[in-house]
């Protein structure tokens, strides 16, 4: 499994300040995340971008299992006569489904199938036989799976013709306790982009205009990319008795009366990877955050000779089973490449610690750390490696938190009118925050005035400060506008 | 998440003495281990076995993950056209794919895509790009994901048009190198199934007739379920250069001249866990392997009142953080239901271990312990109990692993003649072995004579014990013959 690499591989990558969506493509496949396929609109993920997905998929599995959610598989196929039980969700969903119409020696099939585009409507259908007492509620489930989204553009993990995701579902005896599962879910894909991702978000509602089909109202978090654009990387949904009066699914409650279910769903999917991928990186490619990178620390083994070469090996034996006993993932470059080559391809690959290892750091005991975010070297004893290591990493994480903070701090702003919301994003781009009376024809004005700036969420504990900026009628809620994948 | 249960449930339950197959799909149901759904041949996954998906995906992915193979993402939607390249495969496949023709508002599309039923023809597609030299090969490539193939007959985790599974697919510059790995992927599936699973199979080749459609040969564990039939639960595939030749993934080999690259292809399913609910389960429901169930100690408490509640609760709070602590996945069962009602349940579920803890163990300062095999009860200190639980469980590991060892000791015969193994047949079912020529023609006659007993598998080092049952020429190899799922 050794990978080829060279000069010229690392030194073709487009800068991220020459063109940003060049730049992201390009970092993609050559650090060797994902790539386009032959498949319209599919991507295959390599082992370097499965693994960060891996990372996401146990950090947030943990979170949901420890408060009693439960995982379960459900088909991928969905008959079309259950598809369409849901008009707003029907409607928001048709134009993206791919059916299947024929099975192979069988011919047509009678009724076409639906590859799942999202499974409220399945989950719902099966769900009924598990629910019938208000002692059967909560049920909180979860499936890790694939989905199919027909997508006329596409881009990798942030718009593909199908993607991976966690998908939730959850059915509750009692509308507050579904709108708490909604917001619990929120805070921990919150958890999940900043203490895992590195990537701080915006967690705040939708407006009625941007919310799920056929939800009462969604949630999502929002991260600030680093042209400017923001991501939806989660949202989570509270439906009411929307889709379990459209599925029937009802309970028993405790006045022995039937009763629909209030149910809530939410997901995050592979998109989080691109997230991380533009919140982050920089002109030499990612800068992964450490407690997801594949690689944490890579060592680059310096030798002139084989007999240098033999003294770095031992050298390197003497500490690096400590490291690997330490829970750091680590590699060690015994390729055949030049020493610059190898700096080139792993700080392309963002690994957040290379260590050179020559004869200077033979003869000294000790090994030189280079920092892939702010390039710093700094040396380190041999005696107590592990820890170091494991503190260098916990501060590459909070460090990388707080440039993607400060980022987005320096690209928020506050405006009164419309005319100063056109004017910021006739220029700029990032976050611009303004009152806003609710009304969705203010918004629509807003979208239609700066050629598609959307709302992305906001705070609904937070008062606005002043008159909308559209109509001048009083503001409810500080709204943040921005322009978005 | 309480689950309602009641006496009924559980005394309704088929008996696997009186029906084997409706025992299987009732213990199957009743366990909460998965279900029909209204999408003709696709079941859904409960919690409770979807658990059990999870152990078996972590002991597999840790086996291979040690051994350098990568996880990748694939499409799932494979071009007609590049499906259609290796003869035999297309032929073996085509019967049972299903075809996505029609996508949302883009109506009908100008190609059909295949759901994969395996994924040989995509990935030989895709990797065309990530091999050139031989310094790029071995590539040790593996997904989990799911594939459909549209089945007559369905079956819950047998036999349904979707399936979960791991699917790995590797490319070698060298012929001896792939067929070692065929061999050391077939040693993996022996320990899971074996080690993890409690099931003792048969690893050894399949027939011609009996391989995957494409392979060169292909290798097989086969476990005898409690009804005397046998399944294959793991092929590991040798394709020589077919696959690489149909899908142009060639190589610069040392000499530098194109040679194409020698593959391998290998899988396991959820199929697994209809293996092990078949070969372990009785009359009272599942008997599920410690290693692998997703509950291994359940805690029933008896009390009478309000206070001989808290009593005991407190005493079960004095040690259960410590079995927790210990890693034994633990239930205490606090609902509403009579102690007798929660023993059939959990004996139904196949929980290893219950712990009756009443008045009296509280008095005494131990725990009862019953097993779900013998059903023999012995009484524990709480002190050092964690330590006590984990040698009961790997000991009840030990000894499931045993009791089905001893059942396929018990029903596996050698016989010499064609006729003996009909007379066999006619009456009884698990392993016949015989001498065998090699010849398909004598396979076929076998299959003629007893209306469908099919060769499973055989060990290419053990030599025949006379001539062929069939022919009598002489013997080459001693074949096993079952009736199969």
């Amino acid at each position: 499994m050794t990978e080829t690499y060279d000069d010229s591989f690392v030194k073709e990558l487009t800068r991220m300040s020459d063109d940003f969506d060049h730049w992201y493509t390009d970092v993609v496949r050559k650090a060797e995340l994902a790539d386009y396929t032959p498949v319209r609109g599919c991507m295959v993920i390599r082992p370097y971008g499965y693994g960060l997905w891996e990372g996401i998929q146990r950090a947030f599995d943990d979170m949901i299992k420890a408060s009693g959610h439960e995982n379960w598989y459900f088909p991928l196929l969905i008959p079309e006569e259950l598809f369409l039980k849901e008009a707003e969700h029907v409607e928001g969903f048709t134009p993206e489904v791919a059916w299947v119409t024929e099975a192979g020696s069988h011919g047509k099939l009678d009724q076409r199938l639906a590859i799942r585009p999202t499974s409220e409507t399945i989950i719902g259908t099966l769900m009924r036989r598990y629910v019938q007492s208000h002692r059967d509620l909560p049920k909180l489930t979860n499936q890790w799976c694939n989905v199919v989204r027909w997508e006329m553009r596409t881009r990798l993990f942030l718009r593909t013709a199908e993607f991976l995701w966690q998908e939730g579902h959850t059915f509750h005896a009692d509308p507050a306790e579904a709108i708490q599962e909604v917001d619990r879910i929120l805070e921990y894909y919150r958890v999940l982009a900043e203490d895992w991702c590195a990537m701080p978000v915006f967690a705040g509602l939708k407006t009625s205009s941007e919310k799920f089909p056929g939800a009462v109202h969604t949630k999502s978090i929002e991260a600030l990319m680093r042209d400017g654009l923001t991501l939806q990387a989660g949202t989570s949904h509270y439906f009411g008795q929307n889709f379990s009066r459209a599925y029937d699914v009802s309970f028993a409650n405790r006045a022995n009366e039937r009763e629909f279910c209030y149910t809530t769903s939410w997901g995050a999917s592979t998109r989080l990877i691109g997230g991380l991928i533009m919140a982050h990186g920089d002109d030499s490619g990612l800068i992964l955050p450490p407690k997801l990178a594949p690689v944490q620390v890579v060592v680059v083994p310096i030798y002139r000779d084989e007999e240098g070469r033999r003294a770095v090996q031992e050298f390197i034996a003497g500490w690096e089973p400590a490291l690997r006993a330490g829970g750091i993932r680590l590699k060690v470059d015994w390729g055949d490449e030049r020493p610059g080559n190898k700096y080139n391809y792993w700080e392309l690959k963002g690994v957040p610690l290379r260590l050179n290892v020559g004869a200077r750091e033979v003869a000294a005991g000790q090994v030189m750390a280079v920092d892939r975010l702010t390039r710093e070297k700094r040396s380190f004893a041999v005696s107590g490696l592990a820890e170091e290591l494991a503190g260098e990493l916990r501060r590459f994480q909070a460090a990388l938190f707080r440039r993607a903070l400060d980022f987005r701090q320096a690209n928020t702003v506050e405006v009164r009118r419309l005319a100063e919301l056109v004017e910021h994003f006739s220029t700029r781009a990032g976050y611009v925050s303004a009152p806003w009376c609710g009304a969705a024809e203010c918004e629509a004005q807003v979208k239609e005035a700066t050629g598609g700036v959307k709302s992305s969420n906001y705070d609904p504990e937070r008062p606005a400060e002043g008159e909308c900026l559209v109509c001048g009628l009083p503001g409810r809620h500080q709204l943040n506008f921005a322009r978005s994948y």
